[in-house]
């Protein structure tokens, strides 16, 4: 057996035992797990240090430093995010579909356990505790795969994470970390398929496409946002404009932000100085198409074709004035990630057309793009934002963590 | 533009104009279709014999030569087939989850169909017509790549279904046909991620392990199935032996029938000499474990380890005696395909481990096996039996051919 083998081998035995576990016990768990990383507070700091250490030997910038350094505050607060997935409401065990067949068959689709769940990630260690989690929570078995950048990190994590588990009564397994983050590794997870039941990436494009391309497990893929607002003739200007303002520059290094924004050629010419005015604030920096560098001048870079393709993940956008709402459409087919996309009118038939035919997770009119988030939504938990038409769609909570099964009660029935 | 590019473009955008159509529009060219169907036996017959005619040529299996051929009775029963998909209600634009967020912005996840799905098949040509009729119930736009064998037969079904779409006023490009069956072509349509959303092959374990091991497109695994019979000590043996006669004996072909039948140990001596009588009828070979070879003699064949891992699809059967419903539950986790499996038992603690343990598709208690179908279940239409996690568990009706959407209305919401 290979090192990922084994591991998987231990996580599918020990999710036999989530399986079989209940809400109060999963529950107990998760507290056991907060008071234990608080416990260990001084400890978990201490392994951080030296991943932040190595981090500056390595160059690392510092916006990724501070992404990857634990303090007691920071240790807390994934402490109590992980208290806060107690008092959600369990999916497991619901019946999702109960009949009864002609023949007296007493058929049930109850709610189940996916199995073990394979996380690939970058180095965010409180997506490690964050995911292990949300795994028990839903009664999942976990592998958790994060970067080289923050293992010792993790493995400070993972140790009090699993002996939380032990002391609850669970088996250890049920919480794993791959130790060697060797790139060969990371492909033997992505073939595990005799053990894994499905692979989640959390992290940027290139991570995201390199599981996809290689992994022969089911994928769930998350995350890559260019999201769209067009505006539409009818629209309130003024909405419009704090609408786009506040897609694009309340966070714009979230996949949810805006990139794109598209004007109906008849309201350009007033819509696009007031929308500019708004983005200096921020200094946003524009990218148009020849009609838009007409109306706000030399300021605006040209676009090219592939400028429409472009997640910035920064402070700036891509605009494009179109002829009408199919237009829009259209372009959105064309280089949307079917992330989320917003609409601004007030024209009835223009609305129902957008939100009939984009093809994307969220859909929205007059309102920020924004808001396609597992807390918006009121969810209280979050694994990611599934951009893909299977199984999940959007942001993904508790539910989505879950798979069915059909229970089948008969007296004898034969075919 | 690659071949299977340009496909997959065409189909793309024929799939918005599906997505903008109504149940009515659909369900009319579903009937269009079947009368179509109808109207050109003769030259899909004609088709057919190109096709029979190289199968003879090519020295096809008599058994695979019939699979392949079309008559008028045939033809007739895959246009009644498309037609009874009509009364079927419509799963697209039922709204799973709606809710207003403290913001006062209105939230509606609804069902709308995947978008371009793929069907990759071996020589029936009734799953041609079968499969597109499912995928335009649902609104999706399909792909249908079948086997070389059947290609002409596929080219008329194609062209009549696609005429059918025009004279309804659907873009034709709603059916495509590879017609190119290449295994180049094939590999690039597993890897057609812009305009593919999901490839369901539907075939044995060649194809299926095929599929799943080089596609980058989001698989639906279908149709492998070692399903057990577990028999508790507890169990009515009358009962056990007419279920384990019907699950293997009904319909050994297909793949909820059982293949492996595991005894409690303290029954084994009366069961298994009821077992193999019933069994004898249909001259079902058994391969069995040392303690079954004991109770029955030399007639049953020694397992060795691989035996419990076959599929066989024939009038043959493996045979265990085991310690506990424990060692049932081992012996299925190591060796189930997790498709189905039935506990026969009259003990209500074994009844619940049993289902809740064991990690299928499908679990039964009392019951054969063999009830794992869409059309038993009464959902009137099945694209496969999935044997994955991931969005689909279990027999796939048109509610598993959809996916979901969010729309959010607001009124100028920003965060």
């Amino acid at each position: 057996m290979s090192y990922m083998e084994t591991l998987g081998s231990g996580a599918k035995i020990a999710s036999r035992s989530l399986s079989v576990s209940d809400t109060l016990q999963r529950n107990k768990l998760l507290e056991c797990i907060a008071t234990a990383l608080e416990k260990n507070i001084h400890s978990i700091i201490e392994s951080n240090k030296l991943d932040l250490e190595n981090a500056v030997k390595n160059d690392m910038s510092p916006a990724m430093q501070d992404r990857l350094k634990l303090d007691q505050k920071r240790i807390e607060d994934i402490a109590n995010a992980t208290r806060k997935l107690i008092s959600l409401p369990d999916p497991l065990g619901q019946i999702e579909r109960g009949f009864t067949l002609p023949n007296g068959l007493d058929v049930k689709q109850i709610r189940v356990p996916i199995g073990v769940v394979g996380i690939i990630f970058e180095s965010r260690p409180n997506v490690t505790v964050d995911a292990a989690a949300i795994c028990i929570k839903t009664g999942n078995a976990v592998i958790l795969r994060g970067g080289k950048e923050a293992i010792n990190t993790n493995l400070a994590l993972v140790k009090v994470m699993k002996s939380a588990a032990k002391e609850c009564g669970f088996d250890e397994n049920i919480i794993n970390l791959v130790e060697d983050t060797s790139r060969e590794v990371a492909n033997q997870m992505m073939h595990l398929n005799s053990y894994l039941d499905v692979l989640i990436p959390r992290g940027g494009a290139g991570l995201i496409n390199a599981v996809k391309n290689n992994a022969t497990v089911p994928v769930i893929e998350t995350g890559a946002g260019v999201c769209h607002v067009y505006v539409d003739k009818s629209a309130d200007l003024d909405m419009a404009v704090r609408i786009i303002d506040n897609a694009k520059t309340q966070r714009p290094s979230v996949c949810n932000a805006a990139e794109t924004l598209l004007v109906h050629k008849d309201i350009a010419d007033t819509l696009l100085p007031k929308v500019k005015k708004a983005l200096d604030k921020n200094n946003v920096e524009l990218f148009g198409c020849e009609k838009t560098c007409k109306i706000l001048g030399d300021i605006v870079k040209k676009a090219v074709e592939n400028t429409y393709a472009i997640e910035y993940n920064d402070y700036k956008m891509s605009v494009k004035v179109v002829d009408s709402t199919d237009e829009a459409i259209d372009h959105i087919a064309k280089y949307s990630t079917h992330h989320s996309e917003s609409i601004i009118t007030n024209d009835y038939e223009q609305s129902q057309k957008f939100t009939k035919m984009v093809d994307s997770a969220c859909v929205y009119v007059n309102a920020s793009t924004r808001f396609t988030d597992g807390g918006e939504f009121g969810f209280g938990a979050e694994i990611g934002i599934s951009t893909q038409k299977l199984h999940a769609r959007g942001p993904m909570g508790l539910k989505e963590m879950t798979s069915t099964k059909y229970v089948i009660n008969g007296q004898g029935q034969i075919r």
